[in-house]
């Protein structure tokens, strides 16, 4: 029995997860982590409302849920000045990228990140067999200019931008991405990630004409929503290209609780507010205990704060590990330079009360092995 | 401004729908439906225990799920008296059909099923560019000879068999169908999808080998567990095939409160035996319906029953149009000449009592109508 045959792609696909869950290294290490700071979840938690509606939903959970999502693209188009036409809901940014990817990108075509950037983007091109293109950051920002320019060169269908950046927490005004768009070549998406932005400045989010065919925005309920384990995101973009995604989504994909959970979230704009300022107080706490120990915070426009380590990525890895070995789960940009960093999410005080505890040994460890 | 190009595939392919939601057709008809028996899901809900471990993961969501599902993976492997390895869960049987097939489907590849099973499967076929050969049903039964002599005719990478089957509810003995296998050609993977088959009597579900690379067995939490709004399935195959998602699942893309409900209703198997008694009543209750009626109930192992209407597609169509209108949420088969009934999902008393008042009128409108 020769067992079943793949396609040359999937037998070219290494098995490879983008992420490891902090599951599973609680696994490995045999004890709960302490504090929860790694994956850019938010600790404070959803609306109330939100968590009763999903409580409320659990008793109905015998219904699938609405394919359409109507309730919830409907509110969501009040929220944004726009139609319901413009909007696709799904299982999360990722898996709103994956189909993106799907309807795009065949074997060879060309893609455009940055160094560093999103892997579960990375993943979702190598999945369809992309090629994939990566220009360096730009001083810790993704560079939209090297971006669009590499598009050009390339000849790229698909080019990615998160705005605020995952890892590094830098921004650009929307403004700005708007303008560097003119450079990019005129059969191209951008896919403009704005997973973070509800806590990022005004007037970071960039201001496109909805129906502009050039750019399609992915917004999330995962992160200052605190929805992430309830797995909604959606995307702005024009007409014909959100129907597209009718194409290849997985129609009865959404969870029903979910979809009422999101809705919720959605209505409760004061709760946002009160997470603004949570993730404001934790960004600072953050940047303190980095200065207390004679690090650099990076300037961050998301609910992480990076840290600088003040060396390169070996030296940061070991800082990294030995958090981690003290039951602080934290994370670490992939790409030099950016490496020389971590990653910390905003947390409870007493998050980042362990967080500021752990510190010192990791560095003195990390002195200590690396030198 | 072009907008993107999409891929050759993508462009070919129709923005259809597998199914139309009710909640579609309410917000078409203007008011809710009087009886939700149209989509096999299952009205009496899940274990009290999984609506409780769903509430109060409702607290937690703010944390993404476990990607490895690890202890639900755990426990259905205990269940099975497999191993883990031997297990993926996924977003719905739906969910893992679509990477199923992305993973050993390409342009041109041959694909079996029957004529009139499945329709998302078929989506998903299309989807990936698959070339998809249908045999015909025997007698109301999908044919696993026919299946897999057409098969071996056209090569085909796949084949498709629900056993108990939906939308009719006949079934075969496992052992029939792991005999059947013997025909398959060897290269070819069999998906035996049995959502059902924990309401069907015993001996249906097929006794295959768990490292048999030729069958990859689905199963759900959407029809007896009565979580379909949770979308949780999982697969039941050879650790390198199973092993083979990891290429291109949605890692991430589970919904963390699901998990632990699927894990709950799991643990409450006398709730399931509860439900498979309350399955057992409900189709005795919708074949007399139909016998009063005039009509003829196919025999059911699943948690719905098909009615021949004892006409044509053209009189089942206005037949159930008529208890749609009624609001009585029910659907029918798509080939003919299974397209000669209804199919009524299990209910609720005062579901069927809604459906035995409006089904007399049903067919009063499609005599008239249809002559």
């Amino acid at each position: 029995m020769t067992g079943p045959r793949y396609t040359p792609l999937a037998q070219s696909l290494p098995a490879t997860v983008p992420f490891v869950g902090p599951e599973t290294q609680e696994r490995q290490r045999g004890a709960p982590f302490a504090a929860r700071l790694g994956a850019n979840e938010s600790v404070f938690g959803p609306s109330p409302q939100a968590i009763e509606a999903m409580a409320q939903a659990a008793s109905e959970i015998w219904m699938y849920g609405d394919p359409e999502n109507h309730d919830l693209r409907s509110a969501l188009a009040d929220h944004h000045g726009v139609m319901p036409e413009n909007i696709v809901v799904g299982e999360g940014i990722d898996g709103l990228l994956g189909y993106l990817v799907r309807l795009i990108i065949g074997p060879g075509d060309a893609v455009v990140t940055s160094d560093g950037a999103y892997p579960t983007f990375n993943y979702h091109v190598a999945g369809f067999g992309g090629d994939l293109h990566k220009v360096p950051y730009t001083g810790d920002q993704e560079d939209p200019g090297a971006l669009f320019a590499k598009a050009t060169e390339v000849g790229a269908r698909l080019v990615y931008l998160a705005n605020p950046d995952n890892p590094m927490g830098s921004w650009h005004s929307g403004a700005e991405i708007v303008t560097a768009l003119d450079a990019m070549p005129e059969d191209c998406l951008l896919v403009l990630d704005e997973a973070y932005v509800e806590c990022a400045p005004d007037g970071t989010a960039a201001p496109v004409e909805i129906d502009d065919p050039r750019v399609i925005r992915m917004r999330t309920f995962s992160k200052v929503y605190g929805l992430a384990g309830a797995r909604v995101g959606y995307a702005l973009g024009a007409p014909d290209l959100i129907a597209a995604f009718n194409k290849v989504r997985n129609h009865f994909g959404m969870n029903r609780a979910a979809q009422a959970g999101a809705l919720a979230a959605l209505q409760d704009q004061a709760w946002l507010s009160h997470i603004q300022a949570r993730i404001t107080e934790a960004r600072d706490r953050i940047a303190a205990i980095a200065r207390e120990n004679g690090l650099d915070p990076l300037p961050s426009a998301t609910n992480f704060v990076t840290i600088d380590c003040g060396r390169d990525g070996d030296f940061a890895k070991v800082v990294l590990d030995s958090l981690v070995a003290q039951g602080i789960f934290v994370r670490m940009p992939f790409a030099a330079p950016q490496n020389r960093c971590i990653r910390v999410s905003c947390g409870e005080a007493a998050d980042l009360d362990a967080f500021a505890a752990a510190l010192p040994k990791a560095l003195a460890e990390a002195q200590e092995r690396v030198g």
